[in-house]
C-alpha cells in the first residue's frame, strides 16, 4: 500500500541467479500491494570490465564516450531484471537514464542530476507495471548520455523517490543496516534502527561506506525518509518495519535520548605539518591552494600559533596522496621560507557521532580521558556540532574504538 | 573528398587492437578529404554473450527487455571506436540508434527502419567530425529501444548512406569481394568487379552469405552504390577504386557482356514430396499452410500432376527444419487422402545466377547438359528471371559446381 523505490547493488544483481532473487523480492512487495520502482548497478565485475577496455585504448579516454560506455553496464541489468519479473507474470518495464530522462548538467563521468520526468513512470505505476531504471545515468540538454560517477545509483534511487514523492527509499546492501561501528573491530557493535541524515552524512565522510554521501545530501534536502538494508533479509511487512535495517530520517524526539549513534574511523589518514611559517594573511591559501592545485584532497586542517610569529599549519590527506602531497609542501615551504616539513603516514582517525552532543556537555572530555586511561596519544583534535574526530597513531585503532563503544555504552539500546 | 559510410562488422572490431586498426583505416580516408560515417556491429561473442545471460532467465525472454539488453554490444563499440578515434585527434562522436533518432516500427527484434533524422549528423560533417553509429539498433515512436535483428547492421550502414545520399556505402568483411562461387570448392573462383543488386539478391538468398539480403534490397531501393570489400585490404584511392572488393550497382551496359555472374550453393537444403493428392482447387495451401503454421520456411516449390487425378507435390526446406516438416506433412497427408509421403535430407541446390539469362536462350540445356555428362541426376528444378536452381544429391556438390564453373568460363574475367 505504499510507493517504494528499491535499489540493488552491483554485488545484489551480481548473477543471474541473484537477479532472480531481487525479482522474487519484488514479487513480495508486490503481493503485499506496494507500488515499486527498482533501482540497479551494473552486475557486479561488469563496470570494471568495461574500464579496463576503456583504459586499454586510452589512459584518459575521451569523457563523453567514456559515459556512453559505463551506461551500458546498467542497460544490462534493467533488461535482464525486466524478464525475471516479467517472467514471473509481473509486467515490468525497464528505462534508461535516458528514456527516464534523468536530466543531468554536462559534466561527464561526475554529472549531477537537475531534473526527473515522472510523468512517464507515474503512468506505468498507474497502470500496475514495475518500472527498472538504470542507475548512475542520465542525459544532458544536448541528448548526450552523462553518468554520475561511481556510487551514482543510490543518488539515483533517491532523487526518483524525491521526484515521485515516494513513501521510502531501500536502498540493499550486503549489510543489514548502519552499525555504531564496525562489527569487525567491535563485535558487540549494535545496528541502529534510526539515525539521522546528518549523523549518517559523517558517519559515512568518515569511512562507514554504506551508502553515498551525496545521495544521503539528496535524500536529507528532499526529505526522503532512506532504509539501508540487506538483500538477505526476509521483507517485514506485518510489523512497524523498524526491526529491518537502519531508517535515515530527520531528528526526532525519541532520538535525542541517544548521546553518540556510532563511532566511525578511517585508517587511510595521513598528516603533514608544516612548521615555523612567517604568520602573515594569506598565508593558509598559500600553504593549501598549491595542494588542491594537485588535486589532491585535504581532510582536517589545524593551525597553531608558534613561537616569534611563526605558526604551524597541519593537515590530513589520503594515504595514498601522501608523497605528492610532501613534494609539494616541501616547494611551499622553500617559497614561504617555513622552518620545516614533517609527516607521518601511520595515523588513523576516529570519531565519535551523534546529534545528542548538540544539547550534551562533557562528551569531549569522557572521549579524550577514556582515550587518555589507556595511553592512547592524541595527534590532532577537530570538533564539528555533532562530532568530535581524533588523530592516533594506527596502532592504537582497534583498542580505541573498542574501549570509546564500551565507555559510551553504545552496545545497548538507548531507554 | 567523398562522403563515405563505413561499416564494420563484428569480427573487424572483436579486440581493442582491431577496433584500433579500425580507427587507423579511417584516419587514411580522413587524410585522403573524404567525410566518414562508420556504423559498428558489437564485438565477436558480444552478442552471444548477452542472449545467452538472457536465455538464462527465460527461454523466450520479453521481447522489449531482449532489445534493451542486445542493443548495449553495439553501444560499447561505438565508445571504443570514438575513444580510438579522439586519441588520434580526429574528432568522432557516437550515436547510439535512439540517440542518432533511427525511426523503427515497433516489431522487437526485427523492427524495419521507418525514418532517419539527418540533421545532426549533417552538422557534424560540417564540424568536421566523424560520426559512430551503433549498428542493428533503433527507437519507435514510444521511445523503445529496437533491434533490426541479427546482420542488421549492414542495414543501418545502407540506411544510413540513403538518407544522407552518401557516395558510396562499404561493408567491410573478412573476405575480400563478391566471388563467382565459393573459392573453397572451386580455387580457380574469380572475384566480381561488380554485380547487380538483383544478382546480388540472389547470390546472398542462395547462400552466399556476405551481405544481409535486406541491406541488398534497401541499397537498390535506394539506389545506393555498395561495396562489399575486406577489412584487411589497404584503401586505394589513386585508382578508380574498382578493383576493391565488389562494387554491387544497377545494370550497365559494360555488364551485359557477362551471362552468368556466379554460382550459388546451399547445403542446408532437404525435399519433401507429397504423392498422390487429390488434386482440387486449395490443395497447394492445405498443404502448405499447416508447414508454415509450424513456423518452418519453405524455400523451393513444385507441383506435378499425378495420375488418376491426383497431383504430386514437393518443396523443399532446411535441413534443421526436415523432421518437424515430416511430422506435419504426415498429419496432412492423412486429412487430404493423399497415397505417400517421401523425403531426403541429403540433397543440396546449385544455383546459376546472371542477368545475362534475360538476353541469352540456352543457358538452362546447357547447364542441365554439362551436369549429365558428369552423370549427375537432376532431382528438381526451378527458374527465375535471373536464375538456374537445381536440387541434385548432396556427394555431388562439388562436382557439379565447379563443373559449371568452368564449362560457364568463369574463372575467366568477361571481355
Amino acid at each position: 500500500m505504499a510507493l517504494i523505490v528499491q535499489k540493488f547493488g552491483g554485488t545484489s544483481v551480481g548473477t543471474v541467479e541473484r537477479i532472480e532473487n531481487v525479482a522474487e523480492r519484488i514479487k513480495k512487495f508486490r503481493d503485499h500491494g506496494d507500488d515499486i520502482v527498482v533501482v540497479v548497478s551494473a552486475m557486479s565485475g561488469e563496470t570494471n570490465r568495461l574500464v579496463a577496455l576503456a583504459q586499454s585504448i586510452d589512459e584518459k579516454p575521451n569523457a563523453r564516450e567514456y559515459d556512453v560506455l559505463l551506461s551500458t553496464g546498467e542497460q544490462v541489468t534493467i533488461a535482464l531484471l525486466s524478464m525475471a519479473l516479467n517472467k514471473r507474470g509481473i509486467p515490468a518495464r525497464s528505462y534508461t537514464g535516458m528514456q527516464v530522462h534523468i536530466l543531468t548538467d554536462s559534466a561527464h563521468n561526475k554529472a549531477r542530476i537537475l531534473d526527473i520526468e515522472e510523468k512517464h513512470m507515474r503512468n506505468n505505476l498507474n497502470e500496475g507495471k514495475v518500472i527498472v531504471v538504470a542507475g548512475f545515468q542520465g542525459v544532458d540538454e544536448e541528448g548526450n548520455i552523462t553518468t554520475l560517477g561511481r556510487g551514482g545509483s543510490d543518488t539515483t534511487a533517491v532523487a526518483l523517490a524525491a521526484a515521485l514523492k515516494a513513501d521510502e527509499c531501500q536502498i540493499y546492501t550486503d549489510v543489514d543496516g548502519v552499525y555504531t561501528t564496525d562489527p569487525r573491530v567491535v563485535p558487540e557493535a549494535r545496528r541502529l534502527e534510526k539515525i539521522t541524515f546528518e549523523e549518517m552524512l559523517e558517519m559515512a565522510s568518515l569511512g562507514s561506506k554504506v551508502l553515498q554521501i551525496r545521495a544521503v545530501e539528496f535524500a536529507g534536502k528532499y526529505n526522503v525518509p532512506l532504509r539501508v538494508l540487506s538483500s538477505f533479509d526476509e521483507p517485514l511487512f506485518d510489523q512497524d518495519g523498524s526491526s529491518n535495517g537502519t531508517l535515515i530520517t530527520y531528528e526526532e524526539d525519541e532520538m535525542e535520548q541517544a548521546l553518540i549513534s556510532g563511532i566511525a574511523f578511517n585508517r587511510d589518514e595521513a598528516k603533514l605539518t608544516i612548521l615555523g611559517v612567517p604568520d602573515k594573511p594569506g598565508v593558509a591559501h598559500s600553504i593549501l591552494g598549491p595542494i588542491g592545485d594537485s588535486n589532491v584532497e585535504i581532510d582536517m586542517i589545524i593551525q597553531n600559533i608558534g613561537a616569534d610569529g611563526t605558526t604551524d599549519f597541519t593537515f590530513t590527506v589520503h594515504r595514498n596522496d601522501f608523497e605528492e602531497a610532501k613534494d609539494v609542501l616541501n616547494k611551499v615551504a622553500a617559497e614561504l621560507g617555513a622552518r620545516e616539513v614533517t609527516g607521518d603516514d601511520k595515523i588513523v582517525k576516529i570519531s565519535l557521532v551523534g546529534v545528542g552532543m548538540r544539547s550534551h556537555a562533557g562528551i569531549a572530555s569522557k572521549m579524550f580521558k577514556t582515550l587518555a586511561e589507556e595511553g592512547i596519544n592524541i595527534n590532532m583534535i577537530s570538533t564539528s556540532e555533532i562530532k568530535i574526530s581524533v588523530v592516533v597513531d594506527e596502532k592504537y585503532l582497534e583498542l580505541g574504538v573498542r574501549t570509546l563503544h564500551s565507555a559510551f555504552g553504545l552496545e545497548q539500546k538507548p531507554v
